[in-house]
């Protein structure tokens, strides 16, 4: 261990190797559900220190095979799913992307930029608007994670409806593999047939196969006007109506869809009393819908009341606004972004990040809720999430009274039996957009399929045969 | 192998094992480079004798390892890279997947359809369009080509400048493993993050890793109109600055944007004299765009006419015609599509289907132009392509009155040679949207990165340790 912590100093430089001190930023998940030990956090300032700490450990490994030495790459730490902080073997390197934060380029006639696994996602956003471009990936965690977890997650966010999530938002990667090698994959090509997807395969594989450390995304022209609405609908079968409709009637100009049930904006208003939650009392449900327009604001608002008019004329709409101006827009995103810190406030719950096809979303709320309330009388619901994804989050808060903790301690498990079984009953998914990490490892053996699984460990064992990179997370081999 | 057959027969019935009389139209590639002979050619009627089929010949490869036994799946049969037709050794099996025509179902709300991978491209956007749903992926051979094929071969087409690849359009799979198995993947979802990317590497593996025997792909809305514009520009620089003005005008309502060279078109005017071809006599190069519109024709042609005002005005286009109607609109894009068909008029030519970042288009084609010329004095260069995507047909042809079947008899090794170094010089790649069968399959070691092939290798020996899919084709093992 020794030589190879000599190794480490020795291609980052003593300053980038942390051993002592409070390491809880690397070792601690961002949901502080686990809290773990590592050997070293190792901070490399480029592309080719990653691909020699990766080659040291492989060495090291390699010639003493007993010593459990593996790399679990980092960036923001701010997943959901326990998948970049180390366990608590004591013999888990942490490497951190931190310090590769540099936009490498941006091409304005091929409408790509090329950054760093350690970029701040809010500041490729700023990057990319300060050239009058739009990088369209966003989500709350913004301003603390950085691109390489994005890609190592293949994260979603509220532009998806639009803009596909993160996978869809690259072109290619430069990626250190598994042995050390360097991958230069780069390239800024919309149409490339060489050979095997392997860009797709390292977006979303948590770190498990090698590590991403720059990548060639896509930007868009900047919208000229984005205008938000808000509205009640009698039901989610009809806020899947709507969803029809708006893309109907606004196409790629719909790029935001979100849900929200009445529980959960009823706690926003009770945590939150000064801001106001607009329609919720008499509605089960609310939707904020963004349109984002090339030509004007004028020009989107009256696509956005043509199609509200419509939707009320039809029924799927019983009441709606439009934001006046930007600050009412931010204020009904504020609204959607603060459900989750309401929750926090009115105590722990068990946490979903579903998602269902869009045509099955309704029937399964309804069948799914009534099993709950079946087995535990009272609980309560907080469902909100991306509908035009098809993408749930479907928690689960204690009955009224009963104490969170305890609660979460001894239902957790048959919940989430509960309502997994019920999403794979219809064809959905026990992740959509937070992954797999640790957290859910071995749950998936369950929900994924025998022949997926074992083509993923075949995949893990071809390209990781020393199990070096981040053991344990995503597929166990 | 007497027994093998026996057991193919019991199978598929024996009415749909071909051995006898005129394979042609299974053995002979499209272009017809290539007339292998295959041991059979099998047509199961369904996903479950897919896997029969695999397992039997699985079984029989193991049981019999110097027997070369093989399987080769095939669509449409019109690749144009001879990866889906049997070679010379008489021990491959053709796996048809012609009977599979079904689509399975068509999900309204969830903006999908589920179809199996025989069924024909055309007919699918047709079943979609009478839905009232457009499913855009759109190619000459649309007739002909199957779903399937354009899976294995993540073909492009006309459209991907707006909706992506064939990758892009695909939500799941399902698939026949090199093992037998199968593997149900065939999702809905627009998020799911539980694992490793199978369906992406199963897309655009050209049957390498197994079968694709259905897939559940992405509708859209249809358009509420749809226009041609045709202008003349003075430089494929100024192609690319109008390129970047109908991002920003149009953004996703810009649905194609296609460039031809002046002497592609004077081939189309010389061999068709029918089809009047405007504005290209006194200008370079031609653009044909399309705008698909939201919200009416009346809408699309004010946008179209900004937009072509003001790259009037900046000088980027010199004149411009938008079409006043649907049968104008069909007659530019037929001169678009009559291009490859006027160069077989004008004789053999050597074809290059290569793609390059936007940005560097201009200078690539400047670059290379001249050292063809300076390598082949007179050479003529029939040049077109999807702009929007950086994908060019780089075709080249030989002098005038030197005889084209010499030319290509002498010249195409070092005319590739020459121009794939230039691609490789630009960061482009040598198979944009056609794939690598067996035509570019050593190429493609000259110029992919080393460190990308020892990882399709590995995946290929870790998914298909028996080489049983399509051996030789992609990569070698």
């Amino acid at each position: 261990m020794h030589t190879l912590m000599e190794d480490l100093r020795h291609i980052v430089g003593s300053a980038h190797v942390y051993t002592d001190g409070d390491l809880t930023a690397w070792e601690q998940d961002w949901r502080k559900r686990s809290h773990g030990k590592a050997l070293a956090v190792v901070r490399p300032a480029g592309t080719d220190e990653v691909a020699q700490v990766v080659k040291a450990c492989a060495a090291f490994r390699e010639a003493n095979p007993d010593s459990g030495i593996s790399i679990v790459p980092q960036g923001g730490n701010t997943g959901l799913v326990v998948g970049a902080t180390p366990d608590e073997s004591g013999r888990q390197i942490v490497l951190s992307l931190q310090r590769m934060n540099s936009v490498r380029s941006l091409d304005a006639d091929n409408l790509t930029m090329t950054v760093e696994a350690g970029c701040l996602l809010q500041n490729l956003q700023e990057h990319a608007e300060a050239a009058d471009f739009l990088f369209p990936l966003s989500m709350a965690s913004e301003g603390s994670c950085t691109i390489g977890g994005n890609l190592g997650s293949n994260a979603g966010g509220t532009q998806v409806l639009r803009y596909g999530n993160t996978r869809e938002l690259c072109l290619g990667l430069e990626v250190v593999t598994a042995q050390g090698e360097l991958w230069h994959g780069l390239t800024g090509l919309r149409k490339d047939n060489t050979g095997y997807d392997l860009r797709d395969l390292f977006i979303g594989a948590e770190g498990t196969l090698g590590v991403i450390t720059a990548a060639t995304l896509k930007l868009y022209p900047l919208p000229a006007a984005q205008l938000t609405a808000w509205a009640a609908v009698p039901s989610l079968e009809h806020a899947v109506t709507l969803l029809g409709l708006a893309h109907r009637h606004l196409g790629a100009g719909l790029t935001g869809f979100e849900t929200m049930g009445q529980f959960a904006l009823s706690l926003v208003s009770k945590h939150f009393p000064h801001l106001p939650v607009p329609l919720h009392s008499d509605s089960p449900f609310c939707v904020l819908l963004e349109n984002s327009d090339r030509e004007s604001e004028a020009h989107a608002r009256a696509r956005f009341e043509h199609l509200l008019e419509t939707a009320l004329n039809q029924g799927c709409v019983t009441d709606a606004v439009v934001a006046g101006n930007l600050s009412q827009a931010r204020q009904l995103w504020h609204i959607r972004e603060s459900i989750p810190l309401a929750q926090v406030a009115e105590g722990l719950n068990i946490k979903h990040d579903i998602s269902i096809p869009v045509s099955r979303l309704a029937d399964f709320v309804q069948t799914t809720d009534s099993l709950l309330q079946k087995f535990i009388p009272g609980v309560r619901l907080v469902n909100f999430g991306h509908l035009g994804d098809g993408n749930l989050h479907y928690n689960v808060q204690a009955p009224e009274g009963v104490n969170a903790a305890d609660f979460l301690r001894s239902q957790e498990e048959n919940v989430n039996r509960l309502v997994f079984d019920s999403v794979a009953e219809f064809k959905g998914s026990i992740s959509a957009e937070h992954g797999i990490g640790g957290l859910k490892v071995d749950t998936l053996q369950r929900y994924k399929s025998p022949v997926a699984l074992e083509m993923m460990r075949a995949i893990k064992r071809a390209l990781d045969p020393l199990n070096l990179m981040n053991p344990g997370r995503v597929i166990r081999v």
